[in-house]
């Protein structure tokens, strides 16, 4: 039996989050929220910035991962565990699994980036190159199933567990800062934005997602009523490249109250500013939410707002701005 | 009479540490300290570092600037400050000015870096550019003195309610981490240096500082057992460059353990680890300790260090590492 399918049947209730914060919690960083006075002023409403960025492997996905490994029973634990990932979850599932003493197994796409293929190989799990998208990603889980029929395949995104992990952070951001008048996340597959809608709306908060135009599925998704494909990969923010699963979406399609698309050069602006002004190293990915409040100041404008900044693993030689190089005297 | 002296004829107590904390407290984020299990691996000890780059302005220099202003009475809030500043002195006393509502009035030496003269226009301080040097610095406060005698000079780090301020930073450090083994901050003219040393010494703990070879006025000065002249403006860490005090001094030479000198080379290699594996913007400044740390593990290895990351105000336009432009497809 398929540990993915095991979870899944009935809808994921909010004790479930709580749950799994209480299980993942000797594990994880309580991640600060930052603030900008700066940043405020830019956009007129008091932004909380959770800060992902600063939690184990660089991104929030370490809650999903560490949760779904801490779910599984000791024979599963001993029988190991497999992804496919281009980059955070393939990291956090590694680190995760060594925390824990669990042989993990990575799929990594030939096209991922270098900085994030070193970040999973770092947690010493065993890394196997494939082709980029999704028939080679289908084939390596097919063989895996037939070839270590007792290891459990952990999905990036689409799972009780994972969803239930990832919406721990939105549980810590409101238990950190009183009266939020709203909060918002990227959407990649939408784990991260499917766990903190639950969240969002335990406490009739209004729920927001950051999405670029030119990956915007998750909005074509929201649009049709069904889950429409990525429309290509042709976006800088790496980590939100990924079709909607069927357990996020029915989470997504009920509780989120809108996605905000935003463009490449507009992603590119907001990560510089909250380089500059946050002081933190964030992704594009992470960058979408600033982005998505600068591009939509009407829906945020005198409000308190809860943006999950979502990851901070970059390549530091290779930035979407010029930088002149200052050589030492 | 002039406020600098004022102060400053007896020994500065811990005390003054903590009505300062207390006085200050409504104005300053409480810094999160973070930790990089990268870094500790590397360094074989455990990191604390208390980020004030997340401080307002993007540096600990708000701590002091504040500190003093906040001392002021009434009269002297009414006819305005002044000071000389290349960087985050400046932008710290112009921004505690505009939320306490006093005039600031800052002379930047024109080789002071852009992005740090920016900093400390946003605040709506008067700027002056004047020479590079020393004699151009003591030129203006002589100006200055004579044509606004009611207005107070506020020096950068030699006062000590500035130095006050500044240990601030390390009391909160103490109070979040229990059981360090020791502390490290970065010295320049000592302030921070200073204030941390009182904060060390009331709990017994070693406390180094790290200093740029390029740049070991104060290296020399604990040798010489006499303030040396800063020795050239040839290194990356811009926060660094200037002669200790007398008040600063008197602090150090009783209470720091030793100063460690690192190269240019290791501070930049340094910045990029933090920046990589930490997550947070730092300046090379900041980066001096964990230079430190790395270049001298015998002191280091198997303890507890407090490490205080000074500042995260960089040009991201112009960094010590070649960076290529990452084109939108």
């Amino acid at each position: 039996m398929n540990w993915q399918h095991v979870a899944g049947t009935e809808a994921l209730q909010l004790s479930a989050i709580h749950q799994a914060h209480q299980l993942i919690e000797p594990y994880i960083v309580h991640t600060p929220v930052l603030q900008s006075p700066q940043l405020d002023e830019l956009t007129g409403a008091s932004l909380f910035f959770k800060c992902e960025n600063l939690q184990r492997t660089g991104a929030f996905k370490f809650r999903g991962a560490c949760h779904a490994l801490l779910q599984l029973t000791k024979a599963q634990r001993a029988a190991g565990v497999y992804t496919v990932s281009s980059g955070n979850h393939g990291a956090a599932l590694a680190c995760a699994g060594q925390l824990l003493g669990i042989k993990v197994t990575v799929a990594v796409p030939a096209s991922a980036p270098a900085s994030k293929k070193a970040n999973i190989a770092r947690y010493h799990a065993t890394t196997v190159e494939i082709e980029p998208g999704m028939p080679a990603r289908e084939a390596i889980i097919a063989q895996w199933q037939k070839e270590r029929p007792d290891a459990s395949f952990i999905p990036p995104y689409n799972h009780d567990h994972i969803i239930a992990g990832q919406g721990t952070a939105a549980l810590e951001l409101i238990k950190t800062v009183a009266d939020l008048d709203c909060l918002i996340t990227p959407v990649g597959g939408g784990g991260l934005l499917s766990g903190s809608a639950m969240v969002a709306h335990s406490q009739s908060l209004p729920i927001y997602a950051a999405e670029p135009e030119q990956v915007d599925d998750a909005w074509a998704s929201l649009q049709s009523g069904s889950i429409e494909p990525s429309r290509g990969p042709n976006s800088i923010c790496d980590g939100l490249l990924t079709n909607l699963g069927d357990r996020t979406f029915a989470i997504i399609k009920q509780h989120v109250n809108d996605i905000l698309r935003i463009s490449e050069d507009e992603v590119v602006a907001a990560m510089r500013l909250l380089w500059q002004e946050l002081k933190v190293i964030v992704e594009p990915s992470s960058a979408t939410v600033l982005a998505a409040v600068l591009r939509y100041p009407d829906l945020f404008k005198g409000k308190r707002v809860g943006l999950i900044i979502s990851g901070g693993n970059v390549d530091l030689s290779r930035l979407p701005w010029p930088v002149d190089y200052q050589e030492l005297t």
